[in-house]
């Protein structure tokens, strides 16, 4: 198959290229390096070092004899990405280029901005395109569990069967989710239905929950094949985030209570996942949603899981919660349209925990210890999020106002 | 109270400005005019003329002495919309400003990436200024009865006490909207409950149906003061447009079988909605949900109440659907919440037709015929919408194409 990688240069995005292309698809990179200057704004870097694009694909080009083709494309753009969908001509499109991280969304109102403007619109031209170019093309969409919140009901995979009144119907399933990030992927969603029903596209929304991992057979055959690694407050997720704690000898911040549930999936499993719906995909006019995690834990167990692995002292801390969320709550997803696909699920073992200690242990010069603290308040619309360095403090006062 | 009412210049803005004005309130407008300029764009022209702002505002003083302060801003210019709110700094927000007509979103492409950026960006604009300058401002939020699409259960107003194995919740009503307009209010109703959850703001959201009339007793003190009447097929709303066909002496058209069902109300009512919802605030941190209609019908027995009640000839014509959308459907809508803050609705009677035939009649002579034709095919991403003037046909060749 030919399938265009939306976000290929990303943390999953780039696993994912190497992974299609090591099963023989003719793949494709659209990338606009966003990710990469999110960085730069933020005063961060992945702990584990990543090659400049053109490196990867050199390297995986020398490994496997494999290439794949790139596209330097924002998808706010709409020539570029209708120029790009109409020169590749793609089977499928696996679109992971959108801002991923909820306190990114949340440091202000031009971030909250940028993050809606850039997901919803950047999705809404591709939609355009697939249906200008050829309605046949596979859009494989990543969303998020965030979406669903934490309801008092099972999460259903995207739809939900319901009765009311002696009544039924099938309806989109009812969202509420806890930051401008994931209302993006809501508002994704109910754009990306419409467009099946009214022009009979086909697609696939992966609603994914918190990835953990760094590495995947072909992401290890090489440095230069390695993808990011985020530990910081911003993009790092939860786990990754407890293994450089742990590894720092600092301990492990859990936010607030800790009884916050959240769906987990490997790295291994994601990019599994993402093979599987693309080679088995959506009917003509489908809205088809999986939900694309493998297991549930609290933040609680998250980190007792780390903490008795790591080999020498790991201690917990509660913290302030910056986020507004339930800390304890019920949470039961359905998760089996994936595994009926042919997903064989990893559990979180230890076995993978450690080798997430050793790539921690071997980068751990690299940590910037400040990038660790939580400082995006949602309760504020103004939080300052560069830690790393000196900075002036004349605007302190500004700061200090309690409303804002 | 002190009441800014962004999008005062439109169709409904304008009159509730007058109705909030003669209670006694401290009126202020927002508006940017860009409604005026989307008839330039369309080469529609209102059927009743309106007075410019300054114009309207000038009579209403002469005849009151009442006065009403303007703005000048677009809601996406953050530096406009803060500072508005923060000079104003109004009690309450009526919150009319946003792109509203279905085929005008699903023209192509960029018209459906202008409603969306328009109207989501501006909201979240207006979230982040009240939250900044008084998080106690009641936003009072237009919505619509299309962001719930038709779904087969009763409507309710937007929350659902469900039940699902087993267990109960209370979840933010499924909605399934048919267009790209629909769908931005979908996006703002998400926005707004979760601006109410995590910053405490308080806001109304008031799902209209389809409304229909033109005068106000305001709007009737003089021709100055007096409101758009759109008939034309991207803005004109669906009993408008029948009355101006009976006039001219044609068809009324209906798209496709006329099963379709919808909630409406009368014009006098919307601008009374909007008073007892400000009057009687939302509770701070509450995401208040109202359907704002009166009674339902399906299209097919609107046409046959103008045709009963025009006083000459009227036949009805079923053309091809241009929308993709149920042409038969259940249609229960809960709607008790307003009257339970006092609304007494008119009803959809005999006489307040006849009183819109005598202003169809005045003004038939600025018809223009071709205005009624519905251009714009849901099925295609790019229509061609401008009938009223003699255009050259270099371009013929391209828009025949099937697959746009």
């Amino acid at each position: 198959m030919r399938i265009l990688i939306l976000g290929g240069d990303g943390y999953l995005g780039w696993p994912t290229a190497l992974h299609l292309s090591d099963r023989g698809h003719d793949v494709a990179i659209g990338d606009n390096f966003v990710r990469r200057q999110y960085d730069h704004e933020m005063g961060v870097e992945s702990l584990v070092p990543i090659a400049p694009l053109h490196t990867r694909i050199k390297a995986w080009h020398e490994h496997t004899g494999r290439l794949i083709d790139t596209f330097v494309a924002d998808l706010t753009d709409a020539h570029a990405t209708f120029d790009m969908i109409e020169r590749f001509h793609p089977d499928t499109i696996i679109h992971f280029a959108e801002q991923r991280a909820a306190p990114y969304s949340m440091i202000d109102r031009e971030h909250a901005v940028y993050t809606q403007y850039n997901n919803v619109i950047g999705t809404l031209n591709v939609l355009y395109a697939i249906k200008e170019t050829d309605p046949d093309i596979h859009l494989v969409k990543l969303g998020t569990m965030g979406e669903y919140g934490t309801p008092n009901i099972d999460i259903e995979e995207g739809w939900l069967e319901l009765s009311h009144k002696g009544r039924t119907d099938r309806v989109l399933y009812p969202k509420r989710p806890g930051s401008f990030y994931h209302l993006s992927k809501v508002h994704d969603s109910h754009n990306i239905e419409f467009a099946c029903r009214v022009w009979g596209l086909r697609a696939t929304d992966l609603n994914q929950g918190v990835v953990y991992g760094q590495q995947t057979p072909q992401t290890a055959l090489d440095d230069r094949l390695a993808t990011r690694f985020d530990y910081d407050a911003i993009f790092g997720t939860v786990l990754n985030r407890f293994v450089v704690q742990s590894v720092l000898g600092e301990p492990l911040t859990i936010y607030g209570e800790g009884g916050q549930t959240r769906g987990v999936i490997d790295i291994r499993d994601t990019v599994e996942c993402v093979r599987l719906t693309s080679e088995q995909p959506a009917d003509r006019g489908e809205f088809r949603v999986f939900n694309q995690i493998t297991e549930s834990f609290t933040v609680t167990e998250i980190a007792k899981v780390v903490a008795t692995s790591y080999p020498g002292e790991a201690s917990i801390e509660n913290i302030e919660n910056p986020r507004v969320e339930a800390e304890a709550h019920y949470y039961n997803v359905v998760h089996s349209g994936l595994v009926e696909l042919g997903l064989t699920p990893h559990q979180l073992s230890e076995t993978l925990i450690t080798s997430m200690f050793d790539v921690a242990e071997r980068y751990k010069h690299r940590v910037d210890r400040e990038a660790l603290l939580p400082l995006v308040n949602w309760r504020r619309t103004v939080n300052r999020v560069r830690p790393a360095e000196p900075q002036p403090d004349w605007d302190a006062d500004w700061l200090v106002s309690p409303d804002r």
